[in-house]
């Protein structure tokens, strides 16, 4: 088999799952890391270089794995980087998947690389959810849960509060909710009802608990129009019970197949580790872009243009074993 | 938007399932059934014509949705019917699936067909579910549970048995084998005892209920080694209470992204109606079918070889809203 030669940008918490995630696959190889702050000692010993050697890897790196953030990082680096590589994000702001599918095209189509953008699990296997239930039931409904776990911006947005010293944020999905989808009843509901936001605060030095409550609920764009819980709590109780990054959700059709007869699919992730998950996600995908790069296909990509069988380091027989 | 057109092979609750299905495409057009029982009105009121006058519509019709059974039906006349059409089937007699793809491999290229096997939810859905958690957490497990929900193969043998003279039979997935693998546990478990077989008998004329029930228990490839439940009821409750075709099931993907980072995806059906669901989803294939077709792509496919973006009847900008 021959072994893909893999570039990792960034290095935070997805980088270390896609290190991670390298070492299962048996069909590739991680060259180097490229990192703002290198030199840097990597979990898994590879050499990690700093972002501007990064074109002198071209004859070495087959794809690179974009592993920075969607608000900063990913929308110009994806067009520096796919003038020289193959390249591999999760970019998830969904309002500007459009511009950044269309840049990276331009980028990618000229240097004749394959870019697959939008990769994790939303987007990414929640997106695929959605359209397979959409096709298997066309007269019907999707419903996209997140949690519970850990929003990263949600508990930044907490952490910019005055008097906060520090704070967790877990999005939750209300059960009735979910139990309304299982029984297949097609709802008209809104994000802001159908979740909880649950947060857990550690308070500054001589901050008025009641002032910081009222800050939080009352964001815009982040908790006002949602139920949100807050409780305060000590630096050690954060550390030592939300210290983790567990994430998950639900993704539900809801259809008919004739008038009163209802089906219903349900798609849900729990996971230990949301950068973990997202990583080795990303690395099934690097195998589908050296696959489509193989066809001589050229140009952005998003999940939706993969075939399954392009995520298996196995042969067409092996993968019909699973049918 | 071109109308691709269609013919449905086999008139039985399938077919009736794909009659209607194709009633909320709107871009197929349904223009004829062909059955051994024609001429036949069908609930739609298109013409339903005899078998033997499938090869007059080559110039009408597109592709062929198969809707005979595996045991029986679809095996030879895929090989037929691809000759002369593209083919879309719902062949799930796992042992025999590679056979049945060779077969038709060989038939569909020669004739420069798209010849489309196992589509349905297992094989079909539940197939792809189990590649994408396989590539998502490759150092896991797959666990796929049945049920609740009629089996017409254990159905049928239960008929069979002397003193029998009707039967249904429920497929239900133990309860605590699935929490366990909710849990994260990959466990060691076989169909047998991680599944009950719930059967509700009506007794022919004198017939003796002990007898009858140490038949069904014993039946070897069929329950035996099963925990079975028979219950005794009357014709009528039989028609009452169970006279609908509901299914559904689980695939769970239990995996680490490290040791003890424990990463669970589950996937559900729950259907009132199997064969109105499965219709469905052969549709969607068949528009994949097409597309497939459109790129000068000939031979035989599985549900593994669809790019996900071939199953909607939207352009590429609209898909990727789903993202």
């Amino acid at each position: 088999m021959k072994t893909t030669r893999i570039g990792i940008v960034g290095y935070g918490n997805l980088a270390r799952g896609v290190e991670k995630a390298i070492s299962y696959a048996p069909d590739m190889e991680l060259v180097a890391v490229f990192s703002r702050r290198a030199p840097l000692q990597t979990e898994s010993g590879v050499a990690a270089y700093p972002m501007e050697q990064i074109t002198e890897f071209t004859r070495d790196i087959d794809v690179m794995i974009l592993c920075g953030g969607s608000a900063n990082d990913l929308m110009s680096q994806g067009q520096d980087i796919a003038k020289h590589y193959h390249v591999v994000d999760s970019f998830d702001t969904h309002a500007k998947i459009e511009e950044h599918f269309q840049n990276l095209n331009t980028v990618a189509q000229a240097a004749q690389k394959v870019a697959m953008i939008s990769i994790g699990w939303d987007p990414g296997l929640f997106s695929l959810q959605r359209l397979y239930g959409e096709a298997a039931l066309p007269n019907g409904k999707n419903f996209t849960f997140w949690g519970r776990g850990i929003s990263q911006g949600h508990s930044n947005a907490i952490r910019r509060i005055p008097g906060v010293a520090d704070a967790k944020q877990y999005t939750v999905p209300k059960e009735a909710f979910l139990e309304q989808c299982r029984q297949g009843n097609q709802q008209d509901i809104s994000a802001e009802e159908s979740h909880l936001r649950e947060c857990y605060v550690v308070l500054a030095e001589g901050a008025d608990p009641d002032q910081v409550r009222d800050a939080i609920c009352n964001m815009e764009n982040y908790f006002a129009g949602y139920e949100t819980q807050v409780n305060f709590i000590s630096q050690e109780e954060l550390d030592r019970n939300h210290g983790t990054m567990p994430h998950g959700g639900f993704v539900l059709r809801v259809g008919e197949t004739a008038p009163g007869e209802r089906e219903v699919i349900e798609y849900s992730l729990t996971l230990d580790s949301n950068p973990a998950f997202t990583a080795s996600v990303l690395v099934a995908y690097a195998r589908a872009t050296m696959k489509l790069a193989a066809e001589n296909r050229h140009g952005c990509f998003t999940i939706f243009d993969v075939p399954p069988a392009y995520l298996l380091p196995k042969t067409p027989a092996e993968i019909r074993h699973l049918l």
